[in-house]
């Protein structure tokens, strides 16, 4: 992978992101500063994260205007969105997975570009992908969606550093190899939604709570 | 502006937004060592969150003591404050603004000084003048006062850091039009309150939810 | 105190942490993913802020990956709970206790390791004792237990930082001194805990409110 088109991944899921940082932004009621706001949040914040860990200069977002566009853009196209979309409560999650897809691939690589040995490439990578959603939910007074036990959040995006990482390492990192890993990641993402696919609850043997806000239906 | 200017203005930047958190602290029934660190975290919370991620060394907030007599000043302040006082909740907001005109100009200038580009010193400058107050409010479990849709609140900020960064490269920031900046910032700020200001809402033609916690009066 | 002691000592912290992380998330309903992600955050969490303020390379968490075993033990020791355990509602804040103790001595001594003053490296020792838990209860959705009024928190931590950097700078810090200021603060803790030992109020004269979500019997 070339660092432009790197960079170029990494715009595209600043956009998934932050396309859902702004849909929350509007189902909470929230202006159209707060939507931009929200959405540069997602959109950048997993990055901000990994960029002050791996300590080597000021953030991407903050040094590079051009990080700005796609939150801008994901604001807009928010603001122009029929009525009638807000029901397909889905969509924020679909662009959220996306947002995932790719920032487990470019976080993966920014922390191995640094120099950082596999499993702290792995770690950051995941942490690039959840940072941005765990701060979008916090922030809306949510718990995060990344806690949610009906679905599979942080597995595919280990999986996503993982095979970026044993690519990079087999030198075979490429346009096509970095696209089927995202692809998978997405797929798997997207699938254990529609499937509610689950992990084992905490705690083997103790009972679910009654009142966590999440619909359960598994036992 | 000198440094000690600076520092100065910095100071009563943080006094400001400590009020705001120690305010809080009372009404949310939390004790005096409560008050003193939930004021210290929106006073200190912003400026280090910026000098993390202008990454030159260890946060002045941590570094220099004398940034915590005014979280200390404040707390008093606040636990002698005569009954009553609480029913006036909008004496939170004005200290919340002191602090947001106050540091959308020193943060800027910190970036400023740190050679930054011009937009990356307005993101910062903003990044410190919000930070404290999302910290706040997201430490209290509320949705915070930034997402408010019936006012303005970044607007201001960007303004602030914006006419800051203009007069430092047109070298004419001194006190005198530093403290204009501060002072249009304050009252932009507060007219937005008094008058509920707004911008549009995040998506043009969706209704707005009932239920968001905010008493809202817009259309 | 020898480098492997300090290292011995912060993953035992780490465990410890990891632990009230992990039984909150079962409490909370999380799946086995989303505990070992709440037990990684808390017990991690408060040791990355501090290392990414003292600002000397990639933290500890990220680049040893040693410091994922107390996480992955703490995990899986909660998955087997026996049934029944989670209504010892006590046991969350007793290892919450635990990692308090050991992370204001071990966050105290490497931020005096890494040159600091001794105002911040007590500042330091605080943040890294406090972090991990208030992260957990802001990701769980719960206004943090630091601000509880009902015990102490903060107080043994600074009482551990303080007592650490006297101890550090009489060179008179070892295993028996450094492990009786750890069985001070968490003893001071729980008897905190037990005997419902508080501060006063942020605010002398007003009326504590009604509803803070906190079972207050102060007056």
């Amino acid at each position: 992978m070339t660092f432009d088109l790197a960079l170029a991944l990494d715009l595209l899921g600043v956009f998934f992101f932050a396309v859902s940082g702004s849909l929350l932004a509007a189902r909470k009621g929230f202006d159209l500063v707060g939507s931009l706001l929200l959405g540069s949040m997602v959109g950048l914040g997993g990055g901000v994260v990994r960029d002050v860990i791996i300590n080597n200069g000021v953030p991407a977002a903050f040094s590079n205007p051009i990080y700005l566009v796609p939150a801008l853009v994901a604001a807009m196209v928010v603001y122009l969105l029929p009525r009638g979309v807000e029901r397909t409560g889905r969509l924020l999650l679909v662009f959220d997975a996306g947002g995932l897809a790719l920032f487990c691939i470019t976080g993966t690589l920014k922390a191995l570009g640094a120099g950082l040995n596999p499993v702290a490439a792995i770690l950051l990578g995941v942490t690039t992908a959840v940072g941005g959603g765990i701060l979008r939910d916090i922030t809306a007074n949510e718990v995060p969606r990344l806690f949610d036990p009906t679905d599979l959040y942080a597995i595919p995006a280990f999986l996503g550093a993982g095979l970026t990482t044993l690519l990079f390492h087999l030198d075979a990192l490429n346009l096509a190899t970095g696209s089927a890993v995202a692809a998978a990641v997405f797929a798997f993402r997207v699938l254990s939604l529609k499937f509610g696919w689950h992990a084992p609850l905490a705690a083997r043997s103790w009972r679910v709570p009654r009142r966590t806000g999440h619909s359960v239906g598994h036992g």
